[in-house]
C-alpha cells in the first residue's frame, strides 16, 4: 500500500496518474497549498523542499517515503516493472526525456502560467522571456512526438511527466503566442491519446477537493 | 572512450566533474553557444533540446548517445559503477537530491542569474520572484547538508550536480541577498569540501576555451 501526499495540479497529478496506470492500490491524503500545509513538520520530514506529491510506501519492513515527481514515476516504475524499460537505449531515451520534463519544461510552463496568468502587476519582459521559452519547448516536444510517436518511442513515465504541465497550459500559450507555435498536429494527437486513458482519467480526478 | 560534447557552464561542468571522478577516457567537443553550434544539425540529433552537454558513447556495439545532465550522470554512474548506489534507500536519495537539483535549483538560479546580471533591462519584480525562490532553495539546501553531509549521505551525483550552480551564483546572491539568506555553515564547508576534490578541479577547467 503506498499512501500519496498530493493536490491538484500538475506535479501532484503525474503521480496519481502513474499510481492508476500501474494499479498499484493506494490511498489519498491532501496536503493543501493554499493553507501552507506543506510547511507541516510532519510533511517536510518527507519532502524537504516543501512541494508535493510524496508517496510513503508501507510495503516493505520499513516505511520508504519518496519525493521529486521525477524521482517518484522512477520508483513506482521500478517497484511494478511497468512503464520503464529495464535497461538499454529504450531506457536511456526514457530518462533523458523524463528529466527533459522535469528539468525544462514543467519549470518552464511554469514560470510562464505565473507571469503571463497570476502576477499581481503585468511584468513584460518576464512574459515574453517564458513565451519564447515555452515556443521553444513546444516546438522541441512537437518534433520529438513527430519522429517517435511517445517521447521514448513507447507510452511511459516521460509522457506522464510531461502530459500533465502541456494539458494545463498549451490551450492559454496557444492563445496567446498564436502563429508564433506554427502548427501541433502531434502534441494535440498525443493529448488526446494520452487524455483518452482510463488511467489517466482516473488519476486527473486526484485529488478530489 | 566517451565523447563530451560541452561549453564552459554549469550544466556543462556536471558532465566533466563527473568523467573525472569516475576516471572514465574521454575527449572534448566544444559547442560554442555564444555562435548557436548547439543549432547544428549533427548536434540536435543527439541532443533535441539543443542544450550543452551531451554525451556519445563509443564502448558498444553502436555508438549510445545522452542528453540532459541528469540522464548524463545517472548514464554514467550506472557504467562505471560509482557515485549512485546500485538499490535501496540509498538510491532513493540519491535520485530525489539529484532530480531537486535539475528541477529545481539549477533552473531557478539560472533565472536569478538572468534577470539579476544579465537582462537588459532591470526588471524589479522578477528579480524579488527569483531572490526570494534562490533564497528559499539555499535555506532547503542548507538544512539537507547539515543534516546529511551530502545531499545523498555520500558524495555522489547529487552533489556534483547541485554544486556548479551553487558555485557560480551563491556569492553572488549573498551579495544581493544579504541577511536574507542567513547564516549558510553547512554550504560553505560543502562547497570548500568539493571544490577541493582534484577531480572537481580538472573537470571545472573542461572545456578551455
Amino acid at each position: 500500500m503506498i499512501t500519496l501526499y498530493t493536490w491538484a495540479t500538475p506535479n501532484g497529478r503525474k503521480a496519481s496518474i502513474m499510481l492508476e496506470e500501474i494499479g498499484e492500490p493506494y490511498e489519498v491524503k491532501t496536503v493543501n497549498i493554499a493553507k501552507d500545509e506543506q510547511f507541516d513538520p510532519a510533511f517536510l520530514a518527507m519532502s524537504p523542499n516543501n512541494k508535493i506529491p510524496a508517496i510513503a510506501d508501507h510495503d516493505g519492513e520499513e516505511v520508504r517515503t519518496i519525493f521529486e515527481t521525477a524521482a517518484i514515476l522512477i520508483y513506482l516504475a521500478e517497484k511494478s516493472g511497468q512503464l520503464l524499460p529495464a535497461s538499454g537505449v529504450a531506457r536511456d531515451s526514457a530518462l533523458e526525456w523524463l528529466v527533459w520534463s522535469v528539468a525544462g519544461l514543467g519549470p518552464m510552463l511554469g514560470q510562464w502560467n505565473y507571469f503571463a496568468k497570476r502576477a499581481p502587476e503585468p511584468v513584460p519582459a518576464a512574459i515574453e522571456r517564458f513565451t519564447v521559452e515555452a515556443v521553444r519547448l513546444f516546438k522541441v516536444l512537437e518534433g520529438r512526438l513527430d519522429e517517435a510517436g511517445y517521447l521514448a518511442g513507447d507510452y511511459g513515465i516521460a509522457d506522464i511527466s510531461a502530459f500533465t504541465w502541456t494539458k494545463a497550459v498549451f490551450g492559454p500559450l496557444r492563445e496567446m503566442a498564436g502563429e508564433r507555435l506554427g502548427a501541433t498536429p502531434q502534441i494535440e494527437r498525443w493529448l488526446f491519446e494520452i487524455e483518452s486513458r482510463p488511467a489517466v482519467r482516473r488519476g486527473m480526478a486526484i485529488p478530489q477537493v
